[in-house]
Formats: structure tokens, sequence, C-alpha cells
């Protein structure tokens, strides 16, 4: 897989990209990550990529001539499946969004800074927009490096053992069991005694029931579905 | 303000807390970010801060002691208005949660890895679990970075034009109008003419159309409350 992430502040994205399992699987070239600067396309001596927005808002708009030059380079290049504008009014990311964009070859995500960008460009060249969730941040840096670890774990070979994502919070719609780890007791603090049982029904019985239980008390809108 | 943030995997928040407007925030002096690593409280000469799971799952749960360890450090300095777990199975993060952190003195944000944390910490040391969103990550240090994001350009003085944060996406729960810069036209493309009309009242007129017809349209979950 390919993902190509157009910035204006690539230098965001740098530790994201190159710790943990992100940068591992770009280590093992399990998935090409490539970072691109619309700013080399910007106008005049200072490659200004912004102005002021029509209507007098405060904050300041990225052109559209940067970007649509931007995209356009890497679009004649490659077909991409999907130009991915990162955006907190696209649809709401989920595993099942996560669990889709992992099986494309090529995507490309853009982020917007400064007051956003362009209408143009969202309607002309972007394919699909997706928000990490219902919150206002300075810029769609972050967001890809939650798009791209999110996606980037999913693809065979990127965590060492698959069954750990397999069993993950989601997958199957639902919380995870609460985990535990040594020592049996700590300050006072127990592990449930049937963790130590050895009994391997029991242990997913009492799992199953905590599954449940958690995700009817902690978020009981995943099982309306 | 103040952010103390605890991870295993410090290098990854490098770049987000060094650039754009919380670095600059930080620069400025409007908001303290300290990151922890709780290695230093490891067991056995390798700092060991993981153990595998009771029950026999699949991936590494982070161990209690050293995250007591290095919490109690922190709360034996100052008190903290909330120690929050980032995960995936916590409250969501929501621009209402984003104003109300940030009025908040000190903060402390507590990163899971590999698999998670051991669930004693959750409930005998945290104070409030944050979801970024529904989906699963590598880890809490993203979603670290997107509260501070999201919570810093909230604090007086981070942004320069204090109505360009007021004017976003959901500070009053809807969408925001599309927003559009020079040139008038490109490729064919044109702003919308009543931008260009010059009178504020009627631009006023198109924007709140717009916000109530784009709210309807892509988040009509946004209207029901």
């Amino acid at each position: 897989m390919r993902i190509d992430i157009i910035s204006v502040v690539p230098e965001l994205l740098e530790s994201p990209l190159s710790h943990s399992i992100v940068g591992r699987a770009i280590k093992k070239g399990i998935v090409e990550i490539h970072v691109h600067n619309p700013r080399k396309y910007g106008k005049g001596p200072h490659q200004q990529v912004d102005d002021y927005s029509y209507g007098g808002d405060a904050g300041m708009v990225m052109m559209c001539e940067p970007l649509y030059k931007m995209i356009t380079e890497l679009t004649e290049q490659r077909h991409y499946d999907e130009i991915i504008y990162m955006s907190p009014d696209g649809e709401t990311l989920s595993q099942g969004i996560a669990n889709e964009l992992s099986l494309m070859e090529n995507i490309i995500l853009l982020c917007g800074h400064y007051k956003g960008i362009d209408q143009r460009i969202r309607e002309h060249m972007v394919t699909r927009e997706i928000s990490v969730g219902d919150y206002v941040l300075s810029g769609g840096e972050i967001p890809a490096a939650i798009v791209a670890d999110a996606v980037v774990r999913l693809i065979p070979g990127a965590i060492t053992d698959e069954t750990s994502a397999l069993s993950d919070c989601f997958q199957d719609g639902m919380l995870s069991a609460p985990i535990y780890t040594r020592p049996a007791e700590f300050n006072g603090w127990k592990v449930p005694e049937v963790l130590l049982c050895g009994n391997p029904k029991l242990i997913q019985k009492w799992q199953d029931e905590q599954i449940i239980e958690r995700t009817k008390t902690l978020r009981p809108d995943l099982l309306k579905d």
C-alpha cells in the first residue's frame, strides 16, 4: 500500500511516521508513506499558499492552485483509490472505514491547515472526506497520522502478533475485556481470581461477560445496530 | 495551563508538540507540556514496563508499578484536575469536552501502548477516560496530541485571531459554511457570486443558510439534540 500525504506543515508528521508500528512498517517495506508540501507550487517569491477568505471571515484559506498542481502531479503518476480530505465535516472515521482503507492500493490524505481549503478543491478533486471526530484541530496533519496508524496496523505483517489486532476493541463492534498482567497483587489491588485459575473455558466465559457488560454500561449505542 | 503526558514512546510526540499552534503556544508560555517516560521506573536491568496478559491473550500489557510510580511522582508535586487515560472505550472527545479541559489548570494524559494498561491503574488512579474516536490505534500518543491541539487552541492568546476559533465547526454544534479565497475563478470553477457582492448582510444570510443546509445533509445527527 502507498499513502501520499499533502501538507503545508510536513514537519508535524515527522515523528508519528518515524516510530512505533507505522515507522517499523515503512522500514519493513509493508507500506510506503510520502509527504508532499504544496508550497512548492505557491504563488510569488514567498511561495504563498493561503489568502484571505471571501466574505471577510477571520482565518486564512488555502488557495486552489497549489493544491490543484500538487494533486495533479500525483494523479498523473498513478491511480488513486481515494483522494481524502481530512475535515471535521467528513464522515467519521470508524474501525470499518479503517478496514476498508487498509485494502486499498494508493490513497492521498489531503491536510487542511489554517481555516481550511478552498471549497472548489473539495468539490472538484477530493473523492472522500473523513473526520477523526467532532472537534476542531489546527490542521489535518495529526488526523492524517491517526488514519495512517489505524490503517497500517491492519496490513498483514505490520504487527507481529496478528491475533492481537483481531482481539482489539471495535473489531467485533464491542469494547474489549479488562486486561491485567503480573503481579497478581499490587498495592493491595488484586487481579480477578478467575484469570489465575488456568481454565481457558472459564476465562473465556468471564471475558465474554465482561465484554457485554462493559459495552452495555459504557457504550450502549454500540449495541443498537 | 499545564499538561503532563505519560508515554513509553515519547519520541512519537516530538513533532506534534514542537510545531504549529501547540509549538508556538509552548514557546509563548501560554501552556506548559511535559512528557514523561515511566520506563525510568521499569523492572530489572532492561527497565521492563510490560508483561504478558493474564488469561493468555495476545499482546503485552503495561504493568502497574511503573505507572503507579510515575503518576505518584507527579501528583505529589501538584494537584491535577484530571488524570485522563486515552482509551478507545473512554467517553468520546467532543468540542464541549475540549472547551471544558481548556479551563483546567493541570491535567495528566496517560498514554497506553502495546495492548493497553493494567486495569487496576484505570480503576484506582485514573479519574477520567477519553477516546478520540471508535477506532484502534497503536497507542495513546497521537490521541494525546489530538487532545493537546484541541485544547491548547482554545486558550486565549494561542491563536492570533480569536474569532477564527469561534467561527470553527462545532463551536455552535453545527458544521461551518464553505470557504473560498482568490481568485474568483480558477480552472473554470467559480466562487459563489454572493461572496463577491460586498454586502455583509447578504453574505451572512447565505452563510447561515449554508450552515443549516450542510449540517442537515451531512450530519443530521447534530440537529437531533
